[in-house]
C-alpha cells in the first residue's frame, strides 16, 4: 500500500465526458409532471428557464456526455482537484482503515459549485443569452456562477436569502467582485417577493422563496434565463467530474474504496463522488458502500418522505419525485447553509429507494468537533457542510476500529471553510446548538405535500 | 509559444533544497549588531530566540541548503504550487506581453506564508522546544504559524495586533481551529505591552509593538522560542522555493521572463520569487529585471532611509541594515494589513542599493481596481497585498503595449482574498481612500534612527 500523502493527475487526465448515471439504472427515473397539468414535463416546458443542451442533458440517457472544450479550458485552472490520503487523521483516530479525500476547495470559488456553474454558464452564453438569474443561500454557489459569468461574459444577478445577505456581507462582496449583482430575497423586484413581504416586511428569506424570485425574473424576460446550483440530473451529470477523478486516483494509491461518502444537501457533491462508483458496480465492477451524510436539522432522505413535490416555496417549478420534508418546511438556522433545502435530488432519491446508497444523519455540533479534529491534523479548515461528510468518514473509520478492519474510505471535502470562520468562531464560543426542526411543523409540511395520482 | 494556461510541475520537481542568494551577491551583507554593544551579532546572542538550525541558515553562505524530509511532506499538501498564464487579462488590457503568474494561495492557509511556517515549526520540534511565540498583523502568518504547529504538535501563541484582533474575528477564528492561542496586543501578558496601555489603555497595537511583546515572552522561557513571518534571511530563504518553482515551469512555458514582480512588506514573497532569478542572473544567466512594489502609504524601498534599525517598537532586537520608514513610524490603516511594517527585509534592502532591483509603489485603490480587474478575467480574488503585485504587472504590461513588446512578465500572486472581503465590500461602497501618512511624521521617525558610527 501506498504511504503517498497526495495523488496528482495530469491534466490529460482530466475527464473528456461526464458520467450519466441514468444510463445504468436498473429502473429509469420517474417523470417530472408538469405543476398544472400532472403530465410528464418535455423540454420546451423548461425552454423558458434553461438552454436547450442543459434541457437535453437533464433527460438523456446516454452514458457519456462530452465536455466542450471550453469548459475544460476554464476547469484547467483548478482541475484536476487533488486527492489526498489522510495519514495524520487516521493516526490520531488510531484506525486501521485508509481515509482518502477528494479536495475540491482548490476551485476559485473554494467549493465544487464551479464544475457545474462553469458549464451552464457555457451552454448559456452559446445559447445568446444575456443575463443568468439565480438564488443563493449561503452564498458558495452565487459566488460560482459569479465567477463563471464573469468569465463567459455573462450578467449575473443572485437572489441571496435576506439572512445571509445581512450576515454574510463578504459573500456578497465575492459576487460582486465578479461582477455580479446581488439582491436580498424576498424582494421587491417579483411579485412572489412582494406579496412575501406584503405578509411580513421583515421576512428572513428562504432558499425557496429565493428560487421562487429567480425563476419569476427569468420567465418573464426573453434574454434571461435560470441556473440552479444542485438538484437537476444536469447539474448532478457536471459534478461526476469529482469522482471520474477520484476512481483514478484511487486506483493510482491501489486502494479502491469499500466506502464513498459525501455530504447531501440537495445532492450534488454528493452525487459527483458517488455517481461513477455506482455506476462501476452497477456495470459489474467492484461495488462499493455509498453513504449520504445529512443534517438531523434538516433529514430529507433519513427523515422526509418519497413524493412529488415542489422544489421552491410558491410552487412555480414542475413537480419532481423525491425525498421531500415539504416545500414549505423551514429548517432551523445551522450553520451548514448549503444543506439546508427541504429537498433531495430525484436522482439521488431514486438511488436511495434502489438501495444503491445509504443515509445518515448527524447534529451540527458533532460535526464541527469533526471538522476541527480534521483541521488540526490535515491542515485544511473544512466548510460546515463538508464536516458533515469528515465525520460521516470517522465514524466508519471508528467503526473499522471497532471491527479491525483495513478498508478504504473515501470521501469529498467539498469545500474550505474560510468563508465560514464566524460559525467556526460560535463553535469556539460553546455558542452553537444541536436546535433541531419543531416535529409539528415538518408533519405539516408532510401533510401538506401536492397531491399526485398513484398512477403517475 | 505555449498557449497553455497552468504550468504543473509534478512532486519529483519540487525543490529538494532552498536557494541562499548571499552565495551570489558580489558584496556581503552589512553585519547585524547588537543594540548595546553596536559589536556584529553571533550565533549565541540569537539563541534564546531560534533554534541554531535557523540561526545557522541565517547567516549561512552556502548556495544550496537541503529541505528535509519531513517539511517535503508537509508541502506536498499544496506544493509544487501552479503557475498560470494570464492569457484573459493580457486580452482585456490589449496588451502584446504575455503575463503569467506563480499561485502560491493553494496553501491551506490561502498565502505563501506556510512555505517558512512549516520548516519553522519543524526545526523547533527538532530543539526540543515547546512552545512558538509569535505577532500577526493581517492575519496570515498567525494562521500560518498555527498551522505548522498544529501539524508537528507545538503549541502556538499569537499576539495579534488589537486593531485586528477586533475587526478580524474570523482569522482568529482560524488561528483557534488550528489550536493556537491569541491574544490582542499591546496585552497585559508583557512588560512591554503593560508598560504601553498605561499610556494608553485604548491603543490600537502595531506590528512593532506585537513582536515586541512575542520576543519579551520568548527570551523569559526556556520552551519557548520566537518565530517571525517575513524580514530575516532565512524566512526569505524558506521562501525560494516559489522562484525556483517558476523556474522550471516558465522553462516549460519556453518565456523566461524579462521582468519578474512581486508585493513587498517584509520582503519574503518578493524575495521567494525574484532570489532565484537574480542568482541565476549574477550566475552569468539570463538577466530579468526585478520589480518589488510597496503600497505608497509604507513606502519602505522607495521613501525610507537606507540605515541600521530596530525590527521592533521597544528596540528589543539587533539592529539591522536596512531600508526603514523608522521603528516609531506608524503607517497610515490601509489594507493591506501585511505591507505595514516600517521596515524591509537587509536582503532586498541590500540588493536595492546593489542596483539589482527595483522600486515602485501604488496607492491603495488603484491596488483594488487591478484586482478586481485580475478577479474578473482569471477568476481568482486576489489578496490586498497581492494586488500589488497585480498592479505592477498590469502597468508593464501597458507599458509593453505602448512600446509594441512582446515581454515575459512574471508576477507572484502571493495569496487568496477570501478572508479579506471586508476591504473589497469598502472598495465596492466607495469608502476606501488613498490616506497617506504624515511628512513630518515620517521625518520625525526618520530622524530618531538609533545612532551608528559609519565605521561600522
Amino acid at each position: 500500500m501506498s504511504q503517498q500523502t497526495k495523488f496528482l493527475l495530469d491534466e490529460s487526465q482530466m475527464p473528456r465526458h461526464w458520467y450519466n448515471l441514468q444510463a445504468d439504472l436498473p429502473k429509469p427515473l420517474p417523470a417530472v409532471l408538469h405543476p398544472g397539468t400532472l403530465q410528464p414535463v418535455g423540454p420546451d416546458d423548461l425552454a423558458p428557464l434553461f438552454p436547450m443542451e442543459l434541457i437535453l442533458q437533464e433527460v438523456s440517457q446516454e452514458r457519456e456526455i462530452e465536455i466542450p472544450e471550453p469548459v475544460r479550458d476554464v476547469f484547467r485552472l483548478w482541475r484536476p482537484a487533488p486527492l489526498y490520503r489522510a495519514h495524520r487523521l487516521e493516526k490520531a483516530l488510531g484506525t486501521p482503515a485508509r481515509i482518502y479525500y477528494k479536495y475540491e476547495g482548490v476551485s476559485p470559488a473554494g467549493s465544487h459549485k464551479p464544475n457545474t456553474a462553469v458549464p451552464q454558464a457555457f451552454y448559456n452564453k452559446q445559447a445568446g443569452v444575456k443575463r443568468l438569474v439565480t438564488e443563493t443561500g449561503a452564498g458558495q454557489w452565487g459566488t460560482s456562477l459569479s465567477f463563471a459569468g464573469s468569465l463567459f461574459g455573462l450578467e449575473v444577478e443572485v437572489f441571496q436569502v435576506r439572512v445571509s445577505y445581512d450576515q454574510k456581507p463578504y459573500r456578497r462582496a465575492v459576487m460582486e467582485t465578479y461582477g455580479a449583482r446581488c439582491v436580498a430575497s424576498p424582494s421587491n423586484e417579483t411579485a412572489f417577493g412582494r406579496s412575501v413581504l406584503a405578509q411580513n416586511p421583515n421576512h428572513p428569506g428562504s432558499l425557496g422563496i429565493a428560487i421562487s424570485e429567480a425563476v419569476e425574473l427569468a420567465v418573464q424576460r426573453d434574454d434571461t434565463k435560470y441556473a440552479l446550483g444542485s438538484v437537476l440530473n444536469h447539474v448532478l451529470l457536471h459534478q461526476t467530474v469529482i469522482g471520474q477523478e477520484a476512481m483514478t486516483q484511487m486506483t493510482m494509491a491501489d486502494a479502491w474504496p469499500h466506502v464513498v461518502i459525501g455530504c447531501a444537501g440537495g445532492g450534488s457533491n454528493f452525487a459527483g463522488i458517488a455517481f461513477p462508483f455506482i455506476g462501476h458496480g452497477l456495470r459489474g465492477g467492484e461495488k462499493s458502500r455509498v453513504v449520504a451524510v445529512e443534517p438531523a436539522a434538516c433529514p430529507s432522505l433519513t427523515r422526509g418522505k418519497y413524493a412529488y413535490d415542489f422544489g421552491d416555496t410558491a410552487g412555480m417549478t414542475p413537480l419532481t419525485k423525491m425525498h421531500t420534508l415539504g416545500s414549505q418546511f423551514t429548517p432551523p438556522g445551522f450553520h451548514a447553509g448549503g444543506l439546508r433545502y427541504h429537498g433531495m435530488a430525484a436522482l439521488v432519491s431514486h438511488c436511495k429507494e434502489l438501495g444503491l446508497i445509504e443515509a445518515v444523519a448527524y447534529n451540527q455540533v458533532e460535526c464541527f468537533e469533526a471538522g476541527v479534529l480534521f483541521a488540526r491534523n490535515e491542515g485544511i479548515v473544512p466548510a460546515p457542510e463538508a464536516n458533515h461528510a469528515v465525520k460521516g468518514a470517522i465514524e466508519e473509520a471508528l467503526r473499522c476500529k471497532r471491527e479491525g478492519k483495513t478498508e478504504n474510505i473515501l470521501f469529498c471535502l467539498s469545500g474550505h471553510g474560510h468563508f465560514d470562520m464566524a460559525a467556526y468562531q460560535k463553535y469556539f464560543a460553546g455558542e452553537l446548538s444541536d436546535e433541531s426542526y419543531d416535529e409539528r411543523e415538518l408533519a405539516q409540511a408532510l401533510a401538506g405535500l401536492p397531491s399526485v395520482p398513484e398512477t403517475v
